[in-house]
């Protein structure tokens, strides 16, 4: 008996589009922890959030079809918090700490819908735009790149016949688990999934994600993803992102209260948060020019979150200020997230083995790894490096310089500016594949 | 809107077991062919077909539950030809040849069953003996062999995790993908799927015979499971294999009689068909025996398969034969059956390349080749060599000799007799992997 549902077919028929973003959880959990410091202290603020892609070669408005990315980005707009979703998040204790999320954030949350955005395609590029509160428009970050990405994937796979399609699959799967067995061989190991945005598609992530709960049992902490996390019972996982240094930056008045506000930022997370949740990024305008004026208190913070300097590099250099400012470095965590791959892990976990607490974030080399495992031969679906940042508060622009001079973002102008207060990037420029 | 067909979901629950062989169908095509001419010419042979596991180091009644066995040829005795099996067999054109199978014979087969078997366990081994008329006991052979092959692999992924075995899959498929591309370089190459009796399963067949047929396109002929060739609109292939001048030598009555059963077997295949179907096996005795003796009329038959020579050197054998004939090699056919695989397929038609037309059948190396790709350690899933003989024919023992000696079976005094009466091989033995 080959039954089918006929009921289900035919719903499955009256689809209208094949969604990618399907539920507001579909996001990176840090997202929710700075909105709630945002609603509650800056809500007034102005910020654009723009796409941009650093992979200039690939000319994404000659790969994604617009009107096809427009059905996606408005069917987002269509979604709010389900009921099930808000009980989640109100009732769930994240890091330990019971409702992380005040009634009062949650009764605004409710009621959140993200906001309009500007589409125009631009020399082959796509120039997508979200203008208006800081509050609505640091939610597209994540699902706008993870539309753009899965529909990257989906064109590129658009011509691929049934057993291809399968044996791209099997391929993946088979190299995903190659990193599984080489991860299972660090026994301390303490990773998360932080693969959202650049995913290759949603099912994709989930795969992996539930392939990772398998293979490395507890050494899994979780996922940044709220959804994954929510539905494969995992930790929410993730802290705090550059828009909170890079907003109240471009507020700043002045040089002064420019140099001031990278730990100005610090100090309203503590406000908000403790615990696990106090780990500082410190790379926004370059990790050595951030520990030269890091103020004392910022050395009892659980852990860093190096994210842009060379793995290893950057955590000794923060091991060295942790052991300047008398701190034990082997009660302190670093939080490595920056293009990790299994090698690289294997080699930072190594490295700092018995010296510091070590956790990684592993992203795009997680959730979008299809290099070389195509039977058909495509670039299509090699990741690229796309992001979608704060560029402008009202009306000032936003800088980001980074320990990797590839990764500056801002207006020439105002990057020259950064560049003075906070002194020349100690590392030098890396290729972004990821 | 996730859809459960809760009918579905109760009828699977009440399944007894999950089967391995659902139709007669489900079998080698020159099973059909052989047993419409052992039905007109040969009603009253009684003949024994016994399983023999040549890899004696793996212990098949201590991996395979009895009684899940016994519920398994207990089903395939259930089973009938259906109608529309029926339809097919008598519509279709096999080889070019339309309605290869008699009215009289098909009026026969529609009332075909299985008949019963005999199950003991020695030593850790299965004894599987099937006695009766020859037209009822040659149809277990391969029912009996996939059904032991597949309860094998279930047992060896009992204990496997949910990823495990997802990972297990998509790197058999990878496997074989690979094995594919390399194909594809073959530009003549005619290929057909020979892996019924030694498959991993039933699904894991279909699934290779699919991708083939997506991967190689024409040149994957068919299939030599006519279940298979049904279901996915493919040719059914095969001819005769070596039970034939087994049954006919055992009935011989002295040596001479015994010295010309080969050839008179192949005189009586004749009478049943032609073209295509014209392919003599010539190494039931010994490649070279068969040759020196061989009638001249057996020249001018559409090609061979050498079944247990080297490809290489057995070929080459043939085609001197052909030549000394006054044969032209380049309109001969060499079917290649024994033990191929991607790089034996690959040297021999780069060795044979414009001297003979060639075919492939590709057997367990195509359908069971899961060595090296679980992520769970186990030697439970690498092929093993197990046959389904014919031992006994009216009370006399039945023989192959081979061209390797490793593949010989017998009552030793009868094997003694025969290498007697033929030759020694002129092959050296060689391991069989499977």
């Amino acid at each position: 008996m080959v039954a089918t549902d006929i009921a289900t077919r035919v719903w499955n028929h009256t689809f209208k589009l094949d969604t990618i973003v399907r539920s507001l959880l579909d996001t990176d959990f840090y997202k929710l922890l700075m909105l709630q410091m945002v609603h509650g202290l800056h809500p007034d603020v102005q910020a654009t959030f723009s796409l941009h892609n650093r992979s200039r070669q690939v000319k994404l408005a000659e790969i994604i079809d617009e009107q096809e990315l427009r059905d996606h980005l408005d069917h987002a707009r269509s979604l709010s918090f389900t009921k099930r979703e808000m009980i989640w998040l109100a009732g769930n204790s994240f890091y330990g700490t019971r409702q992380i999320f005040r009634p009062d954030f949650l009764e605004w949350l409710q009621h959140f819908r993200l906001p309009e955005y500007e589409l125009r395609r631009v020399d082959g590029q796509f120039e997508l735009d979200f203008h208006g509160p800081w509050t609505h428009t640091m939610m597209w970050e994540i699902p706008a790149l993870a539309i753009i990405n899965e529909l990257r994937s989906r064109a590129a796979m658009k011509d691929f016949k049934r057993f291809e399609l399968d044996v791209l699959y099997a391929r993946a799967k088979a190299k995903m688990w190659e990193k599984v067995e080489r991860l299972q061989a660090l026994p301390d190991l303490r990773i998360s999934d932080f693969g959202t945005r650049r995913r290759h598609s949603f099912l994709w992530q989930r795969w992996c994600v539930e392939a990772l709960k398998e293979g490395l049992g507890d050494r899994l902490i979780g996922s940044s993803n709220v959804l994954l996390a929510m539905e494969t019972d995992l930790e929410a996982i993730g802290t705090n992102a550059h828009e909170l240094p890079m907003v109240l930056s471009a507020l700043a008045e002045g040089d002064e209260e420019l140099r001031q506000a990278p730990y100005q930022v610090f100090r309203q997370w503590q406000s908000y948060y403790g615990g696990n949740l106090l780990i500082v990024l410190p790379d926004t305008y370059g990790t050595s020019a951030f520990l030269r004026q890091a103020p004392p208190w910022l050395s009892s913070w659980t852990g860093f979150r190096p994210d842009s300097a060379p793995p290893i590099e950057g955590g000794e250099e923060i091991i060295a200020w942790w052991k300047r400012m008398g701190e034990d470095p082997r009660e302190k965590l670093l939080v490595f997230s920056d293009g990790m791959d299994a090698d690289t892990i294997e080699r930072t976990y190594r490295h700092f083995e018995g010296r510091v607490r070590m956790s990684f974030g592993w992203g795009t080399n997680l959730t979008n790894d299809f290099r070389g495992v195509s039977p058909v031969p495509t670039s299509g679906l090699d990741p690229i490096s796309v992001v979608c940042k704060v560029t402008d508060v009202n009306g000032r622009p936003a800088v980001k310089l980074s320990d990797n001079p590839a990764k500056a973002s801002g207006d020439p102008q105002a990057v020259a500016r950064y560049r003075r207060v906070f002194g020349e990037a100690a590392y030098a420029e890396r290729a972004l594949a990821v």
